[in-house]
């Protein structure tokens, strides 16, 4: 199994997340490539910390927004987005490639996140764009989302996430973060939850019901001391539990 | 002998130099990567159309100005300018692979350009990202420059550029902007005057003294009419005249 | 009769329209804040040139979008909207106080012109944001749409405004991009239905019918060297037939 | 007395600083503009706090460099940095007059700061700039710097500033921050050193011998858990010794 985070998200001056001590936890990093976080200076830092760890490195490319975190709907033509999806996965190879390591995968960040999880537009430019700079590259998606089957026809390998705080729907999407309830926040019962779905691909939907998911990867956050408390339990109860964790891209 | 000339200068919705025209000019395109102009919709254009002629590509990396059009001095620390000029390169890199090319050279813009010409501190962080990215490129440089040696040392190619419209001091500097007769605008006289240059390698310097200039390339201009015209003009003469035009870098 | 036009967008090397040109057509400039178009130093030339010409001024609020130019629509808080168009309103307000002159209206531009004719959220964003600055502002808005009662009715002056290059469904909105004939290129007969709107307050709609159009402002464009000439003869034909044109806000 | 500091520097999703204690400690605060940091929404929430608890609003005027934080030198040209200033003044203004309160004076922040204080031409930019937005407005400087006599040359009233927690030379000014030795960490110490000030105008440089500061405010920080207790003990001593601390602007 891989463990997942987003990294690098500093910028400039301001410090965000605690990468020093998710790069103990997670197999691979998800890096900001500058179009929502992360100055170049920075994600250098962080790829280096990578690299040192063996932790495989994505490119987390987003809408460019700095000021929004990537975090705002935007409309960009297919011809913008392309063009941003390719520059920014190149931007991080050519840090990457600085930092000995390189580029194994492309993870869209905030809002591209969750419209390319069901809009079949962006979701065509943003799979045309990694093809065009790499095919080779993998994308990470949302466990079950339609995206995932776009990218697969496209030729495009995929690998599904689960993420390790969020409630799920009997149909297996995400509880809206508007709903109560969404975000867990009991870390020893979400490292519990994280271990049965390793073992049998199951997780107990917010109604109780069982619901499969076909996860290849746990995302997990590192953006509060609470964040990485639980990221290193989930951490703890799979590895005591004999499970194996590598990057899904070795 | 070489020409190249820099490209890809739009932003958004604003429109920059003639890149069609001189494309069928140069056989070198120094692209902008962002920082100083460029976005990457409009640098993937350029890539496209300079693929298609089979111009060779190189990234201009610039100081982060767009408003300053990267013309402004500015003195960032070695972590920063290492950093983002490996961004802008690992950037121009993921567009070109796109574009079916890729990038070649790396030739600094602007006020950035000025000051590794002379700045040996900055010079050695651009040399230090250019080889941090990849080695196999080159640095095209202001020939006559301390910067050239500083380049070689560092076991980096390098090739030296001269002005097509600038007036030269008898030490091979160039003329100031600040002084009268700095830049040239007679498009026959420029166009005679790089004839000479490619068949002797020398010049005639503002003070009527020859000076020998060690050139392989040959730096246009495209941001106005008469820019454009004059290329075109050097480009009819040396053809006229025999001179094979083809990328330095082939 | 007021003439209203788009100024001030260019940004640092780049230019955009012929703001000197336009001046002598229009009697309110919607004058570019910074945030889709306009560097401060651009701004203030602006600024002064309209303020000699006795041209009152308008701030043009945008999302924060300078590579996409304003265009492309963009979901930001209420939080968010009503700050960012007070920041603006304030950036232009400084620049005009060193002009000479001062704002009297704001004109939103772009998708966020847009998005307020008819989202009633981001709508009572923009029209808080008006009020917090200065109640005495008036609001530039699209003749006929629902914008214009929900501003009066929070207690802003507004002023309805037509375009003169656009065709007009029966209902008195404008005949989308996407279609075909949305956008006129006659500048005679252009002029010439100005002239009509003003003396009858109607316009022949695409479909040949009359529709009434209550605007106090006739908007031009100057972003090409064909609407700088159709600026100028909407200009001509109303000023030959004895209309007087002067800032609304005067 | 006045104390002053930074706020209002946090960006988008990014946080700086403390600014709701730090409120409690000063009696004028300098905010962010856009330039360095400080987003729309960000700077108007800190304005509404500030004017909550009666705490004067001086402008933070900076170079644009975000990723920077206004912490590089630059050289714009007198147009530029005089239209720059204008800029973040009025859209500080703006906001100002929404939070229900308005801007008193103008403190440059950074490298801007640090290249006034002697160069007189940017010094004489900013100034000229501060005059032509609102006359009225106070400039806050470097106690004992040129810029002081330059700025009352031109007609400006300033403030002169002493750092709290910085050692001095016998000249008055600042010791180097490349010396060791240039900030003071003791939180006890640098209270006492200040309550000396305000009572005797004197404080002991680094060599041992009294030097004269001529300031009306101190200066203390806010961007580290440290840094905010020794402010708070600044404010604590000379309360409880007597002074009257209250906005200079007053």
């Amino acid at each position: 199994m891989d463990i997942n985070s987003d990294l690098g998200e500093s910028f400039g001056a301001w410090r965000m997340g605690d990468d020093a001590a998710l790069l103990d936890v997670v197999t691979s990093a998800n890096v900001a490539c500058g179009f929502h976080a992360g100055d170049p200076a920075g994600i250098l830092d962080t790829l280096r910390a990578a690299a040192e760890r063996g932790v495989a490195v994505g490119a987390h490319v987003a809408y460019p927004d700095l000021v929004g975190f990537g975090r705002r709907n935007m409309d960009p033509t297919s011809r913008e987005l392309q063009a941003d999806v390719i520059y920014q996965i190149g931007a991080l190879q050519g840090l990457a490639a600085a930092a000995g390591t390189r580029v194994r995968y492309v993870k869209p960040h905030g809002a591209l996140y969750n419209t390319i999880a069901h809009d079949e537009r962006q979701a065509r430019d943003v799979i045309a764009a990694i093809r065009a700079v790499d095919p080779g590259l993998t994308l990470m998606a949302l466990a079950g989302s339609p995206l995932i089957q776009w990218a697969r026809d496209a030729g495009l390998r995929v690998v599904g996430e689960a993420f390790a705080d969020r409630a799920y729907n009997d149909d297996g999407t995400l509880v809206s973060r508007r709903q109560p309830g969404a975000v867990l926040h009991d870390a020893d019962a979400v490292a519990e939850r994280m271990l049965r779905l390793v073992q049998t691909g199951r997780l107990t939907a917010a109604s109780g019901r069982e619901v499969a998911i076909e996860a290849d990867s746990i995302c997990v956050h590192g953006d509060s001391p609470g964040a990485v408390q639980m990221a290193q339990r989930v951490h703890a109860v799979l590895t005591a539990a004999g499970v194996a964790l590598r990057p899904f891209a070795d």
